[in-house]
């Protein structure tokens, strides 16, 4: 899946609010008294850890919101794994604006490249098997959008963007419709025929009765990997199979060698601890 | 600390932007398909994790939004101890409704609970030292408002809340003004009277040169506990102490026995796992 | 396709926007200065033509957001086929408000009738045939949501939402990749697995090469009805198939008998004049 | 009545919200799936019919959003007359931005252009009478600054922009008052000293009471043009004369020659088909 | 001219954007802090001084929109002349919200009071001559609309609420287009027929060529009583007459015998004092 | 107290808000219509009175938010003490451009250089003692941020930006909490270890009761001079002191001589009249 940037357009709200949010309603008051105007600063975001990033231009826009005079140059892009002491990007510009930025920019790349640091964990651990790692609905409110991104630079792949995307039948529709049958066919009359549906299952009974009905994926929910080997056997390749439930970068093989297309993961989004980023700053020469 | 509510009117925003990012341009097309539209629902918030409740008030909001038929009633407030199975808040209504602003409640609710969570870890654990443990600038963008509410349920204090309500002098604004003791000079002349100043020093040679200056708190970065205690009785109560730089949940009691007034944590709002929740549904009786 | 309201959520920014525009900075001046504050009135929205309702909700609304007192009863819901002087709703209350939100509920339910109604005579137009009628991204800037929505209640489909919800493979993007294949592989590698891809071929030649590419839907454009039907006989099922290309209510027909499954058409979003209805206002006895 | 440019800071929000309702939240992956980074394209938006043209400055604007490297270069300015063929603007940039932004750009250029075209038709029919072709209130909501722009741009002139830069007074304004003296009284009353009234009669009666009241346009709603004669006869230039009702092309040139100063018409902003224009790219040489 | 209601549609925006200016990031923590959640006050909003009240909808949304519980009576609607210790409205509910509110409330009140009041004080100083007080566009930006409806409720009249909803042709238009009769005349061929039309003259030389142009009023700038009687003359109530420029209380009595129909006035939107009004309150009996 | 720039970021949305609001729906329809799209023009902001700058970086933003080409250099930049006919800035540029945003430049400009005036008239009474003049959040809504700046621009300094960045205790808090004690008590409980607590008394007994209690500021309520005088004494440094109520230009040096740190003002905020300034405009030579 090729990664690429976000048009400036959908990105630059969130970064705008996230800087007001900074900013409050005298700016940042400390820089301003001790910081002197014309003094001009280079800097380079330095990884301190192990990971995948992501985010930089989100890390780019929050400093040239605040002053377009400072330039960024990345050294290593969205996707790219680094290792302590690398430099992702050197930075130059006013002092003030470098420092008054430094938080939001780190904010929002330590953030991303968290989740694109756990996803790309997980997409190692499957190989080689042919499993592909998807994110879910799980995301911080909000930023939605940026956090599919960074799954996506660290190798994963997408599931729904929202409700409106697909279709995703779970046991309280069935619920509500009364069987599984039903639930199928009213999903199957609404969906528009550039919309998927997506049904989950519990059990294989539930998932032999779903065999012969037109659906495009099936969620395998919470199955112990030998229940899921015997899943994929009964669809043979009907429609696509994504295990879900649960998993972590040490389970995630076993899952993966079940032969399911897809292993859909909400602690990518919900949970990923930070990558830490630092901005190392010195005087210009 | 006693914990209050947030103003609707200043997380309504927060709430309504999850829904739209969710609802998409079509809005639940599997709920609208599949259930009919005036069946009624119960289900109850459930813990599934031993922590600490936070964003009632959100995840109350979401379901409201979506259709003011849905009551919402807690049984846990926020800063309530659960643990696995214990009923937060139960729900009624429309079972449409219910579906739909599912996900995004329990977006909000379980985020925020996580750091409610980590921070009472941390909270329990500095006992029976004074030190009160409190947050960063080091949050989610956009959510910093309710994030540092979270903190507060957690029985944790805030730190600033952005850039413009306390100075907070670091290194690098030593650096820019040439010494510490003309940074803070400019720092005091450029405060209001409302505003307090807190100097960041690493070293007790720093903390020397500190003593004598007009401010309010100072931050002890990365000193090892030993250390910390010096640094506390150098300081002799003329102004705050406030430890910081990667503490844990088992280091942080002897960072606490040092004597510190406060003790800062970055990873309790960027790295906390969610406290997990789920929404059990049941068709109404 | 059952048809579903729209989440209320979705649909007030546009009628807010709509409100004010139309207030402007001092309000409905004449209204103002005439008619007493407390003078009540009963009122009709009627139908002046034959023709198929959407919009009654962001009609209501717009009385509702200038007073809340306000009522609005729905006498022919959305979908509903109405012949002049048919009742589409009753409303009642203040004088003023009533004529102040008139032209902006009017506004927003003739244009959206005007886009069911003309969906409407195309789905009739199409019988006995299989083929779904479905609308386009030519939509009328800032209304897309509830564009598509009108074509729902005018018994048509939607295609795609926007640009991100499924990949349509267009000349553009061929020429761009080289040829057909790699356009599509590129396409495939890159869609997640909730996302469906459509080609467009404007001749047999291209089709036969697409025949065993891994999409979901072919887009048949401009191809006259007995291309179609040979178009038709080679896909055999493999894939959906949808033709385009100025079809009108006279050509429709034709079209549908080549047996293609879908026939889009920009002209019901783009070019539909409105559905005339009026609102007739009387003193309340 | 000379055309000038709407100030970009006026049409922005309209063209941004545009762009975002097509890329939803991941953007348009078919393009970026498919089409290199680098890729450089030309292009040229070209008349497909007979029309006149209004919208450019915001299809230059949806480019420029997107990337602000494509060069946008304007051959026939809002206003000119076109033909099938005609080059009504060039393009040039990375291919990417440019068909991304495309269909954005198309949906005002062509939905304005209709506008202006149905417009300029009935400017056209008047001749040689002196009567001037305006506006309405029946707008498409959301868009009425741009849609009163294109009237303008179609050599028509404009009515009101909302419901408080004049007053009109209509049938149910009157009823309310009791009397159509009363009315006028009121209105006089509240109007400022630059604010006109005008008032709806739909008889020779009303018409005859009004002669003496301090208005400053008449609004002949629905007489014939005979009857529309007469009236122009009876207020022998005291005030403005405008006939509204349901007038076409065909009928337009009667009403105009019955010596009215103003026809009004619905249908040239509510009902106007769009002037169909394309996008012709190719690759740069 | 009647004072009537603004829509809340039109002012919530504004209450809403100062009640968070106000709350910041934590909300009233001082009340939050201090004052239990369940006490219940009453309060009355008390005129300090004398003058005319304008405002009360945006004071009691204030409240409103902190706690739809606080009730909120008004005992001098806009419009009335109040005197120290008049109760111009009663509070009452939950102690919390109308602490909370109350700043932003008065902030609001007493600044539309203050311009109520001194438009109020030339209204009267007019007496008995014909003359109608009137407002500029020089008011504080983001209010227009309420300061506007401010100097209604003090009596006086709107001048334009913006560039776009009346020509005034001033000097610097005259200079740019070479002569007064060119600059009327390009007014004229652009302006729609709902559209008035002011020429600003400084001289009685400007006045008299002014005298068979096509203009609606003429504004007499910076002209002694005794020149504004002249121009008065010359003008024989061919179009109506304002004088403007640096009208205070003592001179407007002079300026108005002068015989003119109007006389605008710059200071009463941007220098008015804010008329003093208190809230004072009280434990609930 | 050094005057630095707000940040762009914080102050665009008011200006585009105030340029909005004056451009209307169809934009400077006058300006337009008279003067040539390519004539260029220079001119100048003149002050017409004596008084201190501030704002103008607000002026700046609204030429160069109606055009870009518009050149704006600053003469006598915010803070600088200004006399009649002195020249603050320079402005060239398209003459259109110029012309329309003049009014929305200008009443920024003037609006804001009048707060810093009346600011810097208390800050040269009070010398040569120590009190530092300060605001109150007494603003006018939405434009505290820049009335705040403005009191910096004039010299004074800024006291709570809201309710959230400082607890101020006045005397309903602590008839709600019982006594004093206690409402100080719950307020440091609650208080965040950066966030002052200002504590507000109208007596010297209360204040003898406020003497040993953990409070940062006390603000003496409406004390005359020799009452202010004896409170100082008692309070020896403890915390800081303020002085409130009624405080005029004639006044304020008694105030000041009281001893006390810090002389808050409503006046200069709430009640400023604008600094009178102009802008002067000829052809480009």
């Amino acid at each position: 899946m090729p990664l690429t940037s976000l048009p400036e357009i959908m990105i630059e709200p969130l970064v705008r609010d996230a800087l007001l949010e900074d900013l409050g309603r005298a700016g940042d008051i400390t820089t301003d008294a001790i910081i002197p105007q014309n003094l001009k600063w280079k800097g380079a975001l330095i990884a301190r850890q192990v990971g995948t990033v992501a985010g930089l231009d989100l890390a780019r826009l929050a400093f040239r919101l605040i002053d377009p005079a400072v330039t960024f140059t990345v050294k290593k892009p969205d996707g790219s794994k680094v290792k302590p002491k690398d430099v992702i990007a050197t930075i130059a510009g006013p002092a003030r604006a470098i420092i008054t930025a430094e938080r939001v920019a780190l904010n929002f790349l330590s953030h991303l490249s968290g989740i694109a640091t756990e996803t790309q964990k997980l997409v190692q651990a499957v190989k080689p098997h042919k499993a592909r790692i998807c994110c879910t609905r799980k995301t911080t409110p909000g930023l939605r959008l940026v956090e599919k991104y960074a799954v996506r630079a660290g190798g994963g792949s997408n599931h729904r963007f929202g409700l409106d995307d697909a279709l995703l039948i779970k046991d309280n529709h069935i619920a509500a419709a009364g069987d599984l049958r039903t639930a199928v066919k009213r999903a199957r009359d609404a969906a528009g025929h550039l919309v998927k549906i997506e049904l989950e299952v519990d059990s294989l009974e539930q998932l032999k009765i779903a065999l012969d009905l037109p659906i495009d994926v099936v969620l395998l929910d919470n199955m112990p990997p030998v229940v899921l080997k015997k899943a994929v056997a009964l669809v043979k390749g009907r429609f696509l199979t994504e295990a879900s439930g649960r998993v972590t970068v040490d389970t995630v093989n076993a899952v993966a060698a079940s032969g399911v297309d897809l292993i859909s993961c909400g602690w990518i989004t919900h949970s990923a601890p930070i990558l830490d980023i630092g901005l190392d700053e010195f005087l210009s020469p």
